[in-house]
């Protein structure tokens, strides 16, 4: 029972059954992370290529430990000092990196949609680490493998996700894969940073922070991108926290405990205040244990599909 | 039947067996880089050092993989940051480098010569990936591996490379290397982009593009170093295309199709149109394939000459 | 007999026994060297992440072929572009790093105690390669292991260290290992260049080299740092060599010859001539080689300890 895509672009259009089949697999390797030899020979003599136009130190990192944990040929690409800098195109420099033959290429890239284009135009699987605000699929599938490992099941789950809705392709992964599993999805931002047309994903829009948290089970909180805080319609920090931050004293009116996620790097006192990153329902640093057991179950149920 | 030299500094030197052997090696290595698990255990426990003084990424990437492939360790050493920053001698720095007990060295640097005297300091063999506007060996011996795949022997092939002689490493190596294997080889450019004294080389020069054409069997077409474009000999991009541009009308004057190569990344609309670069007598992806191939015979020749 | 403690954070509260131990091991792991495959599977399926906040090329390498000639997996951080940038702070970097599942953190960070801290809040055994101006041990342990190379036992030997060591980290290491270790420890350098109170760690001071020359079996000199010569307490280049570099000139007048070292990279003609530098007794080159060695015994005894 094989993936029906070659490529994972997103989870907008992923069947069910392809999403539990990574899930149900990265268990397995789970459990290869905590054994003392954390490696396995599956991808021997197969290369792939981390593309990262977008530079990114985490995701790259728990990439590379994933390929590298299936015994994979690891080489990284980074854009700076490389031939799109000398007016290559594009798609000239992937088919030149497809020439070199390749299996398959893990891309990040600040527009959306660019690893659909690759896949349209290489050979190799490609997969999506990241394109613009459109989407993050293995980070969501880490976050709904966290969730799923800590409830169960996803179906019923209520789920809020909180903060910059607009801009966040992490957000926009999750709402995908949470509603094909079953999921209520709730959605909590400042107005300005919530897509007008996000109901339409089967969504309840809140924005009031207090006003969501005692209907849900989850809060995937979101970073607020800082490095981009030159727009206009983002607010302050101080104010943000005010309205939005998730502190002890919040949770507290919810009737039972919440589980606190967070994509990262955390700001610590803007979305999430110190004591509930590091409370006990707070399971951020397992999302990254399960980040690199997600990337070699989709690594390795892509890596071995012509075989 | 071993190389005669445990360097690969340039063509200019190396007799027709030695050229001969690398491209019949290469042919194993291609097979090799067709098979699911693309990869071998020969130079398992052989360090190779990537020493790169100027940036390039399809080089570095190319080596790394036929590096990786052959199951070498691999250590990427580039110039930023470096010791070198630190006022240490390039000597001194390669000398360090060799104390480490590595095998292999891999070097790119801007001046012409650099892979000659570091072969004179230290014990490992050296491989040159283009040294200043002297020599790519390894370039040229790709291309003419693909000549020889397409047309089954080097011996009185009509080859013509166009552009900016003067500068490119590329070009020399390919000369070197084509007239050892008994080619007929043209160049052609502007005048001020061909050295003074190259008829010595035992080569045809032609400044009209189109004189040319109806002679040749191969065009390996060179790449316009826009970045070095502040100089006033190198005439304005319209101009060079209008002049040297290869396109398909132009071609449509020779009697039969003329083989098309480029050594990337193709400045498209100037040294070549789109369509030729595209069209089915282009072999420029195949080229980067062979690049793998070519350097993996080399790095297996050099690496287990003494053993 | 495993070492007492998981980390390696300094000499200064290393036990003999375990200097010894590592010394011991390392001369293992320099036969290792020797061979053609230079290369054992001891840390194969073992993680090691290479941490460096401050650029080091010669020690990130020495320690990258250690973890590969170990048949570790290795994945490399340095600061520029992570998350660091992003605002995230220093223990949420780690710990983030941590939970992808790694065995051991090689750590290089401007802040004198940077590793003490991780150490106190990652499981991972920590090995500080340099922090701030405090310690750096496997340097230390590679010049004490190639002292006792040539002179067969460190106890009784008479080493001086030369130049700037208020700032210098491997002088410190140096000190505590060689007293443990029973050396007789002498430091020279300009009096603003000496630590007021560096008596009390049992070495005696001198200002003048010329007077330290004919009493020492060892002369370790630092590198003066020229990228740190803003300060306005650091001599000229042709002053301090005039009163500190070491020439053959000054070495004549010694009775026996005296090994030079140096920790590397040189400035040639200010704290060593040059022929100083390449002459019989300088085993500078041998230093690099055993770093690896070292570096080697320090990661086999460190990553096999819990099982």
């Amino acid at each position: 029972m094989p993936l029906k895509s070659k490529h994972l672009l997103g989870l907008e259009c992923m069947p069910k059954e392809d999403i539990e089949l990574i899930l149900d697999t990265a268990v397995s390797f789970k459990e290869v992370l905590e054994r003392p030899i954390k490696k396995v020979p599956t991808l021997q003599g197969k290369t792939v290529v981390n593309l990262f136009f977008e530079s990114s130190t985490r995701t790259r990192i728990s990439f590379e430990l994933a390929e590298r944990r299936l015994s994979a040929d690891v080489v990284n690409f980074a854009t700076a000092g490389s031939s799109i800098a000398k007016g290559e195109t594009f798609k000239d420099t992937v088919k030149n990196i497809e020439a070199m033959k390749i299996d398959m290429v893990v891309i990040r890239h600040s527009s959306s949609g660019a690893p659909h284009f690759l896949a349209k135009i290489i050979d190799a699987s490609v997969i999506n680490a990241g394109d613009g605000t459109h989407e993050h699929p293995t980070q969501a599938l880490l976050d709904i493998f966290t969730m799923r490992e800590k409830f169960g099941k996803i179906e019923g789950l209520n789920v809020c996700i909180v903060g910059d809705i607009l801009h966040s392709r992490v957000a926009r992964s999750n709402i995908f894969g949470l509603k094909t599993l079953g999921a209520n999805v709730f959605v909590c931002g400042p107005e300005t940073l919530i897509p007008r047309d996000i109901e339409k994903l089967g969504v309840q829009v809140y924005h009031n922070i207090d006003e969501v948290i005692p209907k849900v089970d989850v809060l995937n909180v979101l970073r607020l991108q800082l490095e981009r805080q030159n727009s206009a319609f983002i607010p302050s920090l101080q104010e943000y926290h005010k309205f939005f931050g998730i502190t002890r004293k919040r949770l507290e009116k919810a009737s039972k405990p919440i589980l606190i996620m967070h994509p990262g790097p955390i700001n610590r006192g803007v979305e999430l205040s110190s004591d509930v990153a590091d409370s006990e329902h707070s399971v951020i640093l397992e999302q990254v244990t399960n980040g690199v057991a997600v990337r070699m179950a989709v690594l390795y149920l892509l890596g071995t599909m012509g075989s």
